[in-house]
């Protein structure tokens, strides 16, 4: 069968797997559940479990395994320890090292968002470039940071954190992380339905979303419909995540921003608007980024984790 | 002599080289004239020249020589091309291939703000550290961002734009790049006496600024001594340049920000002033970078321009 690596995209529910060959073909993919239950700490055994079982299904040796990649949902430094996994039930857990000696194999670890930016740029929306920032827009705003074709990891495994760049200084409402006017509170799929309930509750103006459930989906459908107030809800959005993505320009400078998550099923429309405010606030120098909507969906988190073991 | 290279800091005004050791040991600097007349044309074979004369008066033989790297007032791709030097009179110059050509050593170059970060993650305020931001606080606001030990140069050589991150919807007046509102328009030199100033229009507070010239220098001697206006000043300066470094710390998360540039010479008491705005905006995951005052002063250039060919 030839050389063969493993990603994996660990979540609070389920862990996608993926089997690769070397030039990102995917084999097969497959999920085991998470089981979070005392402390996750069943999580490590029960990948290391599938993975042994996939060799022998699809009969491979041990010699054909090049590594595993993992993808987990919290800050992993660089050395592959997880500082802390919330949804897992994790605190510091150093995966490398632990999946390494429960498997036999090489792992490399990186933080879910930076991973699926990887994995975007490898086979995705990114494809071709080596500069490049993923904006995940999806229940929060999350991203991965590509520069010279590497995750901008940070110090703390922080890095690609864009969700909460300070962008309104009159924001009366907490985000979640506790500060006041981050990104996501404006660009996430509950950010946009905020303005829209604002928008709704300030103005007399009519509008279709005073008749359905105010989400994403009927916004967008409403701006492509041309209701009024939910263009003005759009360019609205626009302004904060044009203004965002040109502040993450003015400081790496990238070729192409992808956009995914649930937010960016929109389409086209999507960056119109984004793509508008963004040419208004960027820097001369970067002001011709292009702009991609995300292609691997949900699994650009198995690709990048391969990925990761494949560099 | 052993084996040593060259760094090199083209300004608008004059060249400044160095002669290094590979550990980064200043064996000599001196200076050249810019000749900036005929778009610059002369200046290449002027490094060249003081180049060769050099290697002649130090008793040195071509073998001994690693390379030439130069730091440039411009963007610089990632290959060396430097984009355009308005203060040189240059449009694209393959700076590599050309002083290469002249000199017959390796030659690499970045863009002046980027290489002088490298010079200060190398032997300054950064030292022993792999992810950096220099800020440098001067007629304008550049800076270069490091991560994992390498500048961030993007893909039109625009990496480290960080004067140009936009921070407020509410400006009047035109920053130098055309837009409205860059973190340069506050936290320059120029920008906190635009502060000053305006605070002294606006208000009837008895200050010291009211009978002296207003300039970085006397509005931060104010402080010092205790004047309420001038502390006004410098908390909202602080409140600026704080929450623009908040946001470069979620894109990047650097271990630390190292301040420079002719803002900085009021010492410590502006880390102060930065630093707990910084704390105010940042993300939790990031809050916990350190601030330095850069070291290296008009230095740091060749330093990092003798960097970039050891690397």
């Amino acid at each position: 069968m030839g050389k063969c690596c493993f990603g994996v995209d660990v979540g609070g529910t389920t862990v996608k797997m993926g089997l690769f060959t070397p030039d990102g073909d995917l084999l097969e993919k497959w999920e085991i559940p998470t089981r979070t239950e005392d402390q996750g700490s069943h999580i490590i055994s029960d990948i290391a479990e599938a993975i042994e079982r996939k060799i022998t299904e699809a009969g491979l040796v041990r010699d054909d395994i090049i590594g595993i990649g993992v993808g987990v949902p919290g800050p992993v430094d660089k050395n592959g320890v997880v500082l802390q996994a919330v949804n897992l039930g994790w605190g510091i857990v150093d995966l490398g090292s632990e999946l390494g000696k429960a498997t036999g194999f090489p792992v490399k670890a990186g933080n879910d968002a930076n991973v699926a930016a990887l994995g975007e740029l490898w086979k995705g929306g990114g494809k071709g470039y080596d500069d490049m920032v993923l904006v995940t827009l999806g229940t929060g705003v999350g991203g991965g940071i590509i520069v010279n074709g590497k995750m901008v990891v940070g110090v703390n495994g922080a890095g690609g954190e864009i969700g909460h760049i300070h962008l309104e200084d009159n924001e009366t409402e907490a985000c979640g992380c506790g500060n006041f006017g981050c990104l996501e509170q404006y660009a996430s799929a509950t950010g946009i339905v905020r303005l829209a309930k604002r928008k709704l509750a300030a103005v007399d103006t009519p509008s279709s979303l005073r008749s359905t459930e105010v989400s994403s989906k009927t916004i967008w459908d409403a701006v492509k419909a041309g209701d009024a107030l939910a263009v003005e809800v759009a360019e609205e959005f626009g302004d904060y995540l044009g203004k965002g993505l040109s502040i993450i320009a003015a400081i790496c400078n990238p070729k192409v921003f992808v956009l995914g998550g649930g937010v960016s099923k929109a389409g086209d429309i999507l960056i119109t608007y984004v793509q508008k405010y963004y040419e208004k606030y960027a820097f001369h120098a970067s002001r011709d980024a292009l702009f991609r909507l995300a292609v691997l969906e949900n699994d650009a988190g198995i690709f990048g984790a391969a990925k990761l073991i494949l560099e």
